[in-house]
Order: C-alpha cells, then sequence, then structure tokens
C-alpha cells in the first residue's frame, strides 16, 4: 500500500520535501491521559507490550491527537534480552530487572540469541499497526543497540552508573565484546523481522553508549551497530541514535546508518553542515522544553529549524524521549509549529525570513497556534 | 619559594616536562581511610571545609601516600553561593541543599555577589596549604563555574536532572543570564583572592554545562567562564573542565584558559591532534577504572598516555572525581605508571615503544607496580 505521508522516508534518503518531518520519541506514552488509562487497564506496561492489539493502540494514540509524520512500534528494547530468558520484569518506579544477570564468564559463555519465535508478539504486533494505520504515515521498527541491551544484561537491571559495566570495559572487555556479538546477531535478525512484518524503517537506540570512552564506544557500541545496519536489506531507511556522543558524531556519519540522531547537547548547525551531505540528521529538543508552554516550545522549533537549514536531510525530533509531565497541548504546539515553518521554508521563503532578526534563545517566536 | 616539582605548571604552559605530571580530580577525599576519620572527629563536611587547618590537613593526605604532582584546594565549589546567604547545607547522603532557590524574578533581582570577607577562611585555608607544601607541588585553586553554580542556586540544591534549570533555559533566559553574571563577578574574585593567598594554579569546575544545548553552552555557560578568565591576571595559569561537552571542544579550545579539562568520553587522542598547539589538556580516565585492579589500571595509563602523545601540554588526570570506593592501591598504581611510563618516553623511547603490538584495551600493560 503506498503512503499518503511519506515525507519522513524522503528525508531519511535526503530527497526533498514539501514540509518538515515531525515524530518524536517516546511519543505513545505516559503523558498522554489515555495511555495512562490504557495501561491501567491492562495492568501492566508489559502487557501493553506483549498485546498487539493494545500494543497497536497505544501506537496509534498520538497520531490521533497530533498530526505526527511517523508511528514508531510500542514496544520496549528490553524485548531481546527477556527473549534470551533473563526473566525481566518492571517494579513500579524502579525501572526493568532481570532476574539473571550476565556478568561472569559462565553466564556470558552460555548466552545465546533467542529463537524469534520468542518474540512473534512484536511481529503481530508490527503488523497489527500497519494494517490500522492504512498508509497514513511510515511505522518505524526499532530495537535497543548491542551495547545498551549489554548494559542492562551486565548490570542486571537500569543503574544510575552502569558501573559493573564500566568497569567491565577495563578489566574483561572479552566480555563484553562476546556479549555485543550475540546481541548484534539478535537484534538484526529482530530488525529484520519487523522489516517483513511491514516496518517502514527501522531505529538503533543506544541509549547508553555515552557511559564509555571514545575508543571503548567504537569498539563495543559502533561496531557492532554497524554489524546490525549490514545485516539488513539494502536500501531500508535506518536511524542510529546514540545519546551522549556528540563528540564521536563524525564516526557515527560513517556507520552506514541512513540518519544520525543527536541528542539535545549536540550542535544540530554544525552536524548538518560537517555531515549533512553524508547522512540525513534527526533532533535535537531538550524534552524538558515541553515543559515550558506553547510560546516558548515554538522559539525552541524556530531556533532548531534555523540550525537544520533548508536543505534535504531534517528530521524533527526530540534529543531524547518525551517525559512523562509533558502537557500534551505543547506538543500540539511544537508539531503545529514544525509544519507551519518548514511548510513557509520549502515553499520559497527561508526559515530565516520568517522571522527576522531573532536571535537563538529569545522568546519571540512566530504565532502558530492558532493565536 | 621556588617550586621544587613545577611539572604541572609546565605542562599547562605546554612547556617541555622530564615526566608527565598527573593529579586527580578529588584526590583528597572519601576513597582515603584517613580523610574519613578526619572527617569523622570534625562531625561534617563543612566542617572541613570552613577549618583552615583542617582543610590544609584534607589536602595534604593523598600527596603523602601518592607522589602527585600537584594539591588542589580541599573545598567546595557551593562556597559562593553559602556567602550569598542561601544557606547551604548538606544532609548525609542526599547533597547539597539551598535553605532559600534563586529561581524567581525576585530572588534573582536581589542577588548580588558576595562579601569575600565572609570567605576568608577559604583564603586562610590557601595560605596554611602553601606553607604546609613547603615549595613541594603547585597548589590549584578552583571555584564552580558561573553556571554550574547557577544549577544548585535555581534548584536549590542537587538534582537528577537540573528540570527547573533546563526549563528556564527555554522560558526564562533572561533570568539565568543574570544569574550567571552575577556569579561570574564573585568567582572572579574569588579566584583572584585565592591567587593572591598563594594558589599558583587556578580552575574552573563546570560540572554541569553538558545539561544544555550547544547554544545554551555558549551563552550560559562558556562566556560567562571566558568573562571570568579575563579578570584574572595575565600569565596565571587555569584550567577549564566541562563535564559532557565532547563536542564543544573546538570553542573550549578558544576561551582563553590554558588548559581544558576533557571528561572520560571525550577522544582524547583527536582532541590533543586538533587543539594541542593551542591549549593544555587534562584528563581523562574513566574514574570506575580506578575500580578494577592494578593491571587494569596500568594498561588503561598505557592507552590513555599513547592517545596523548608525546608533545609537551598534556597532564595526567581522571576524567570526573574520584568514587569513594576506589582502593587506594590503584591509585598508587596510576600514579606510578604514568610516571614510570612519561618518564622513558621524555627520556628518548616513545610510549608506543615500550609496550610494542599494544592495543587498545588490552590488557596486556607493562608491570610498573613493583613486579
Amino acid at each position: 500500500m503506498p503512503l499518503e505521508n511519506d515525507t519522513l522516508l524522503r528525508a531519511l534518503r535526503r530527497e526533498p520535501v514539501d514540509h518538515g518531518p515531525v515524530w518524536l520519541m517516546r511519543q505513545a506514552g505516559r503523558y498522554l491521559p489515555e495511555y495512562a488509562a490504557l495501561r491501567a487497564r491492562a495492568g501492566s506496561f508489559m502487557a501493553l507490550a506483549t498485546t498487539p492489539s493494545l500494543a497497536t493502540e497505544v501506537t496509534l494514540q498520538p497520531l490521533a491527537r497530533f498530526p505526527l509524520d511517523a508511528a514508531i512500534l510500542f514496544s520496549d528494547i528490553l524485548t531481546i534480552p527477556d527473549a534470551m530468558g533473563l526473566g525481566l520484569s518492571f517494579a513500579e518506579g524502579e525501572g526493568p530487572r532481570f532476574a539473571r544477570a550476565v556478568a561472569d564468564e559462565a553466564s556470558v559463555g552460555a548466552l545465546e540469541a533467542p529463537d524469534l519465535a520468542r518474540l512473534s508478539y512484536v511481529f503481530d504486533a508490527v503488523g497489527q499497526i500497519k494494517r490500522a494505520l492504512a498508509g497514513r504515515v511510515p511505522l518505524i521498527g526499532f530495537a535497543g543497540s548491542p551495547f545498551t541491551l549489554a548494559c542492562y544484561m551486565i548490570e542486571g537491571g537500569a543503574s544510575d552508573d552502569f558501573a559493573t559495566v564500566r568497569k567491565m570495559a577495563f578489566a574483561r572487555p572479552d566480555l563484553i565484546d562476546r556479549i555485543v556479538a550475540v546481541n548484534a546477531d539478535a537484534v538484526a535478525g529482530y530488525l529484520v523481522e519487523q522489516l517483513r512484518a511491514g516496518a517502514d524503517a527501522l531505529m538503533l537506540f543506544d541509549t547508553w553508549g555515552g557511559l564509555l570512552s571514545e575508543a571503548a564506544y567504537q569498539r563495543f557500541s559502533l561496531e557492532p551497530m554497524r554489524s546490525v545496519l549490514r545485516r539488513l536489506p539494502a536500501g531500508v531507511p535506518t536511524i542510529l541514535f546514540t545519546k551522549g556522543r556528540a563528540g564521536s558524531l563524525a564516526s557515527i556519519a560513517e556507520s552506514g546508518a541512513s540518519c544520525m540522531g543527536l541528542d539535545w547537547t549536540a550542535d544540530l548547525g554544525d552536524a548538518r553542515r560537517r555531515h549533512g551531505a553524508r547522512i540525513a540528521i534527526q533532533g535535537n529538543l531538550d524534552p524538558l522544553a515541553l515543559l515550558t508552554d506553547p510560546r516558548s516550545v515554538e522559539a525552541a522549533v524556530v531556533d532548531l529549524l534555523r540550525a537544520a537549514g533548508p536543505e534535504p536531510g531534517y528530521v524533527f525530533n526530540l534529543g531524547h524521549g518525551i517525559v512523562p509531565a509533558t502537557p500534551p497541548e505543547n506538543v500540539a504546539a511544537l508539531v503545529a509549529a514544525v509544519h507551519a515553518i518548514s511548510r513557509s521554508a520549502t515553499s520559497g521563503a527561508a526559515a530565516r525570513a520568517i522571522v527576522p532578526g531573532e536571535s537563538a534563545g529569545s522568546r519571540a517566536g512566530p504565532r502558530v497556534h492558532g493565536a
């Protein structure tokens, strides 16, 4: 089925678009009252993620409110280690825990990529979401990066500082090598199946690559992601996002991904100038900007669109996931501002012409939220 | 009094040295049993910091154990907002708190740089430490950066995400401008007094500049630090350390500081190649490497010294402060390795010649801890 709105895919291929595509990491989530209601009915986060009909409903919730240019599969990056038999659970307010950590010679040696049949609920969800979308916008499938999965597996769950992982990077790098190699096999197979089930683009979330030294990032995180990307069918649009590596963009730009996601600390304008001819770029508003007010959000959008410039290959997004306290009206203001400003820009007037004299960080922005 | 060991100052000026200087952020601190004992006797952290004789004793403790190339004043970055009357306290295990936050128009408008007489205990400590050091090694004075102080002042203490600060950067940037301007006045005066009292070099700790977008970092953090540096006497060696800004090194290199400190995620070799002709560089071992074992620590030192290269202008340090769980014997191994390897390198053999075939992250390193 051809897509009604393929703006995201065009931007990922660095083709011209009539408006700038926008989607938001964690766009389906706790800031939406309808999500909270459905989660309460389902009983748990994992019930939502493992029941295709519920995952479908959650995935579509933000699209009913906002004219976003993409849907993203509602799931969790830890489905893979869960399918490896590590015993995933989510304690309320505590983040993910595994019954078994993978942090010694024996557990690392025993590690194997999971039978993908154990993840069929994910592929079923992808298929159902595609049917429900009926071609409105593309669907992004995703996985955690091999290293980010390894972080949770080694630590046995979430952590403030991932001390076990960081120590292991010095004392037993060979163990991390083995874990990320197994994870790369698993992630590659998992993404290929999401693609078969109907995903239009694929994203790797490398939430914790920023914990590492540059040499360790290259070895434990970026190279395994490259390995995953090499195993995907040619031509599939891919997005690689590492948080906390604004200093590593040159090597990420050479990773083989179609697009690199920037966290909010990276210099979007500089990244576009240096790397925009080789790779599309996505990002990078501080998610906490969405805790302010529509006017401040619009001013921030103006600044970012100016930094991104008019050349093809830019996808508006946050620099990390939406936080639960976000007022939905600020998300509405953001999406409207991206569309209005980028439409003006692509219809002839450059973004900077809309707001002459506007300076970075100024509160004076265009009024696009119906005022 | 001339210094017996001026290696640090020579490195900060990018002059040749006969061995690589090494000191460690938080080298005086909780990982040392003698520190814990003294703190228990003093009753609190602030009692140590505000009593010059105790601050002197703590400052010298690590130098009695390890042949470090510098002492650093034992104090806290929050002495300045405390002297502004914000009511600093440290709850056990909770980090700093202020009785009054500075987060609205009225409190920001009322903010003034403190009377430096309220900080005389710091300058007295500097004088006492200098006398106690008797010229063995240089003494580094320091202050928190104007923005990092603002983070604690706005938030009213420590925070996981500094959400109030990050929101304010979008909604009320004018308020942050005012706070950091006042802080820059205070920090400049404070550092000048430390210099008068005997400090040989000065460091700005910008712990939280990494919270910000690039544009906001330039405006709220780097420019106020530049302003502080401009107000110091010409020729004083200065170190500027921002955590979490590996993507901003080019502009930090132009800040006017003698040296930039790198956190452990920055690419030391790349930074030395790009910026080493203009600015000395300090860093950047992951502090958690010190939680492993002497052999792993030495291998990490080998990798870092190779990345730093033999050119003048490099100071070995961690990429952030020593953590309390650090075994002192690993610190001993680190200091010995830096000295042994850098002495061999500067005496003719390049560092890489010591460990032929050594690859980054390999555990096979030279045995320099008495084996």
